[in-house]
């Protein structure tokens, strides 16, 4: 009968190891066996604590942990996927190591407060890192920013020259924009740092623990009001994945810029040789390739975390198989934005600003029209009819390739008699840049202050 | 010549009117006029206030604005699409109102600043707005976790029954959730809580204003550092939309019980007739289409997040028409979010639960078999065997249809002698239910101590 | 006691308008009433063809329909929201003009099916719209190509001069892109043209009805094998949405260029008026607003598709509420990339393109190294050799500000004594874009080829 | 100095391992190793062909290539991070097998085209294998509904009982998806199936190349036109995540009823032992744990789709390092989607049905209602009366239990005289299943229709 069968029969059969391999995790979860072990570790000595296991059990437990800890550090540790996940590879060693006492580990958890525990403990660590590279970066904008106070560069909207800014101001920009990443994620530690520990499989425990004990031995600030809540909670790792997106989006916002400026046509910018790829027939070149890897890269955290917000969707309480997909999303997202906040540093903090193009292309774009209009105004001037001889000169300038600052004195006296010499001074890109001192404007000394401040937010 | 082109042509008149319509923004960024007008009244009393206007010309445009504003209130004020934007309809409808002293309204600032303000305006007053439904929504899961704390219901886990659980448990798990998103959308507030205005159109400005004052008028509690920053930062909307779909995301989760929960199948749940929509032919019929409806909406949310952090991409600084594209999102965001609460709370308050149901349900599917093991335990028997001893015995309950509590005590104490008839007092899934008193578990004590801490928490 | 309620009882009351307002589409859905009163005729021809409605009846209902379609496009019809959607509209509408006979067209179908005829019949007429803009870029491309087959420009990988190209090349690329694009709405048009009508709520019905004759008063190619399906697939309009990311994907890349190209450090292309701001004060500045909307549009398209996939992601056979959320994401991206596409053609129509500063740009970027290595190779230099030496001479070249066309014979001939003038012809730019005549290279040939075969395939 | 630096001057080494790591692509690109030598075997035969190499050179480098091959195969390659990718690692392979002649391999190539032609080999491929794999679930699928044409079960919309189907034609529905994805993919086919070899970097080449000959070998059906198109082009990519998203969502339906189905609540279908996992403690618990993860990874290829579109967004032409990132995504589609689809396939295949409680399901629910009132009018009773009486029998009943097949002849003869015994036929739902033989619904000839056409489409 069988083989009047479409399809054979083929699924009557015990499942394939593919079956079960598609299930498992443990390909990808053994990443969190160091929190695996941590949170067991805490697990038992509260059981310890509580008398819920003798202290013999519990001493033999502990030391059989402590073994696979250091395993594990040594890189001896070998898992399979016939035990399915991280936390039953490690039940399966500590029971090779100490024998069926490894199985009383297990009193009072469940693989649902488990996971999420190690999940906790996993993304904890990291966005501690995570912060860490983030300040890193800043402090090589401070510095840069400080370098370039007086560094004059074409200020942009539509990507057209607008004013002409100080680079240092520039720069600062992007710290602030990393200063709200930095914020992003440690208010993200708020919702990480609560253990759920002791939810059991999802409706809590009759035996008497104490999760404040364990809370405390696993240094987390808080424990879960609800049991419920404590398994089927992935919001830290949502928070996490949506400040990973803004933060690569800033990144991304930041490379474009530097592969502009790399750009045969803007020449601003130069990266050191480490930080680029060469071409061995045609020395001139120099790809930008890791600024635009980074950039790249915001596509695949964008898709992390849309991802992760899908696989939510829907879901009824409490654990669903479905979560198990938690995981690689926020790994890759981690493996992306440390390296990518590293890597940008670096880059940044070796490329050579070229000071005299920047300064030049500020001359020759006639961004001094606002302040010829404002000079004639301040001479009494009404300044409609400063604006409308100002747009006259500018577009005869067009044609005729003479900018503003060229314009000899007696054309402008014919203008207006009471020009001066003064006249030159103001039309410098450089004069306008520094006059703009109203708070957070571009001005030298607003510039200054923004690199005191931050200074000090960073020395925090 | 032209009529060998392919294309006619066509292009080379005057832009028709759909292409200005196509630039233009009027048609949705009116919903900011009530902001546009409160910033730019703050913007004129700064002006005054430093003197950059003379007295006579500012309280001229301060009339004129707030007459703006009654005619604004009174729905007597139209927009059209000539003007492009709200800021240049206004500007327009002022001048009309106080003649071309309404032009110098505009000195310091630019469209740039102006915009960011707008919607940092816009913004912080729905930030509240949200953050009072969710607490609304709050009250009525409080409400009815007081009223179900001994409520027994099958707690699932991939859908299957699991143990017995707290009806009010499971309704204070919803509350915890809702709790984070307040936080996070309080957050949210830090980020949008600051004044962009007077960073001009990316530079900052040379004349002499006072942000702080400003920021005072229109009650922001900081102003940006940065002026590239204040102009082309979109953070606070990104963490918005980021907030409103987990938001959403967590309203999909509960949706999706409750229309389980309605079906026939279920039967826990009867909504009430005013938040359901039945069918004239089948009376028995009563279809959850809010629920649903909530349900479906975190797919638009979930679009609005993933097209801002798209637009906001690789741009480079500072402002760029792109970033026009950021209002239309968060304006569909707050439109469905608030609403969505809204019939949300409603929908929960009235609907009735089916408590016999859901307690009958928890008594006919072996979920009481933990509980078994661990009175033969109590009793002595070690616990290995006690676990072999109920799987037998429930494998036989599953073919014969005789539930645990249903074994006569004879053949119980053929198994054990110690049993004793108040065996059947713990294999009550109430008791089972009662009895998970760990912190943070389903026992009522539990439970009673988070509807506690709900109140005050509500109570702030 | 509703006073000692947390939530003040205020659920109780019969729903206030806006939750109706809440559940109701007819604000959006009203765009299809043109494809609703089309599908009606159809359906009640079909009623009246199979006898399922007699003769007078059928005409009553005919005769009423077809004045509400003069109505329609008089602009006559109001809509309200009591009636919640088009369908409940129309017929009560259709009620006022011809009386209780209004009923029976609703015989034998559901509001499930013919929601999804309105869409499939929306869609289609859409879809070829679409095909058609697509097409009218096309021309403008093909068109600008053959104009530019000889205009020499920097051909571009990491925004690095990699080899000169044809200007005329590099358009027709956009052209493919554009047939694929093409290609896919034309494919879409395949699960667009079949008619779901005849399903009714989901699974057929018992009246003797004729759902081939229907599909042909409609227009369509096909109908639904399936009731259930007819009622719950979106497919066709997940499609479209694909389609239209990808599609917006191409605008949003020529976009970046032409925003690239326009600025002062390129400046190798002029946007005429029409499309592009000026400013009064800065004469030179013409901001490619349209550009930069556009490809900040593609981030709303995006999240177009991707609100409609999560909203289908798990829901359940057949129709559900949720699917009432399908409109808005398709309506949304339908009324961006129709107009998208008008825009982008005409500014692209009537864009000047600086071919002087075009070909210069290659002439000072050593790109005619290859060309030197290669000549020398032909003179009998071993490859390597020759590769070797040009490394040399460009590394100089940097130094010095001398390009490889502007060294001395001399010079050259104590490299190679073979070599002849004819080597300055070998490193023009213009010489080395000729000779790139492989198959779809950039050699002049090659580029008129394919300008040949485009427009072959625009006539089809 | 550096001392005085607040980075401390680290970035200023030569550029860690790490640095290089996170550029190179060989992690993940030796995925496409097979396709890479392909693709050169192809290519040096073409340089024979065109005697662009000589008859020695060429031959030497296919022997080399073919070692590697056969070493591949056996799984005798390694690969290292030095050689940054796939195209290097080979090139350094085959110069260890054959020396310096292998550096004529990429003669008239670069790894610009190299790399695009090895993703459509590879995409190619795989088109063809997920279109076997939903053919195989559409071979169940039709199997079990032929088996399943007269099993009744309850239809639904919005997850309440509507009206009777047919399981067999509800099975027949998600074939139809299914064969809509086969199109799908199958279109797909059409935009990978085009050589970009031979574009070179970007421009094509000055060698008399034959691009036909390569194609040929290669077995594609064309080559790209334009050179730049050619390298630059992802659009294959898209339209294959894309389906892979929408056959994503697919399957997430299904995932979600069947998990639903193996509730206690609904119990209509039990998964065999291999597709399920268990539970020692409650035998009578089976998770639907494949079923949740295949309903879960739709996040993952949604995301997928997400990040290439947002990647792509704003490339500049033609080749930019950010789309180095077009391969993990698809990769990882693949990875999921071919074995989500055989495990469901063989989840499918071995579920048993619970054909009595879904037919109970179909008898207490009054969805005969709808058959009542048409057995009235078909008595001659005015179709609204009919309507209105049943609507009342239907209260009556549900407060009473009294389903309408169970009210007395009596009862129904006071109401209408001509009511016969005839009527508890109509009243049964499998004859109201029957009876719905419009084309496309749910009675049993057009069940076996669908059946018969699916079949005959299998078999092309």
């Amino acid at each position: 009968m069988a083989t009047s069968k479409l399809w054979g029969g083929r699924f009557e059969e015990k499942s394939a190891e593919w079956v079960d391999e598609f299930g498992a995790s443990i390909s990808f979860d053994q990443l969190m066996a160091h929190e695996d072990l941590e949170g067991s570790l805490a697990h038992v000595k509260m059981l310890k604590h509580t008398q819920i296991l003798n202290e013999q059990d519990a001493n033999e437990i502990i030391v059989g942990l402590e073994k696979l800890q250091a395993k594990l550090a040594a890189g001896e540790l070998t898992f399979n996927v016939e035990n399915e996940d991280i936390h039953m590879n490690m039940e399966a060693l500590l029971t090779q190591e100490i024998g069926p006492v490894a199985g009383k580990l297990h009193t009072a958890r469940s693989r649902n407060d488990q996971v999420a525990t190690d999940l906790h403990l996993y993304l904890k660590n990291r966005l501690q890192q995570v912060v860490v590279e983030i300040k890193n970066l800043q402090k090589v904008l401070v510095e840069k920013a400080e370098a370039n106070v007086e560094t004059i560069m074409p200020g942009y909207t539509h990507l057209q020259h607008a004013q002409p800014i100080s680079y240092g101001h520039y720069l600062m920009a992007y710290y602030q924009m990393f200063q709200r990443d930095v914020e992003r994620f440690t208010f993200n530690l708020q919702h990480t740092d609560i253990l759920p520990l002791g939810a059991a499989a999802l409706a809590g425990t009759t035996f008497p623990i104490d999760r404040h004990f364990t809370a405390k031995e696993l240094g987390f600030s808080a424990v879960y009001e609800n049991s419920l809540d404590a398994v089927s909670d992935r919001d830290f790792v949502l928070e996490f994945l949506s400040n990973a997106s803004i933060l690569m989006m800033h990144l991304s916002r930041f490379c474009e810029e530097i592969i502009s400026w790399c750009s045969y046509e803007f020449g601003y910018l130069e990266l050191s040789d480490e930080y680029a790829t060469g071409s061995s027939i045609m020395p001139q070149k120099k790809n930008p390739d890791m600024a635009e890897l980074i950039r790249g890269k915001s596509g695949r955290v964008y898709g992390d975390l849309m991802g992760l917000l899908t696989t939510m969707k829907s879901l009824p309480l409490a654990y669903n198989k479905d979560m198990q997909e938690d995981k690689e999303g926020v790994f890759d997202a981690v493996k992306t934005i440390i390296p990518s906040l590293k890597v940008f540093a670096g880059m940044l903090a070796t490329a050579k600003v070229n000071k005299q193009k920047m300064q030049q292309a500020t001359e020759h774009d006639f961004s001094n029209a606002t302040e010829l209009a404002d000079y004639l105004a301040t001479k009494g001037m009404p300044f409609r009819q400063a604006h409308a001889i100002v747009g006259q000169l500018v577009l005869e300038g067009l044609k005729t390739g003479v900018n503003l600052q060229d314009i000899p004195l007696e054309k402008y006296q014919e203008i207006e008699p009471k020009v001066g010499t003064d006249i030159y001074n103001d039309l410098q890109s450089k004069v306008a840049v520094k006059r703009r001192h109203s708070f957070g404007g571009t001005g030298f000394d607003q510039v200054k202050r923004q690199i005191k401040n931050a200074k000090e937010q960073l020395e925090k």
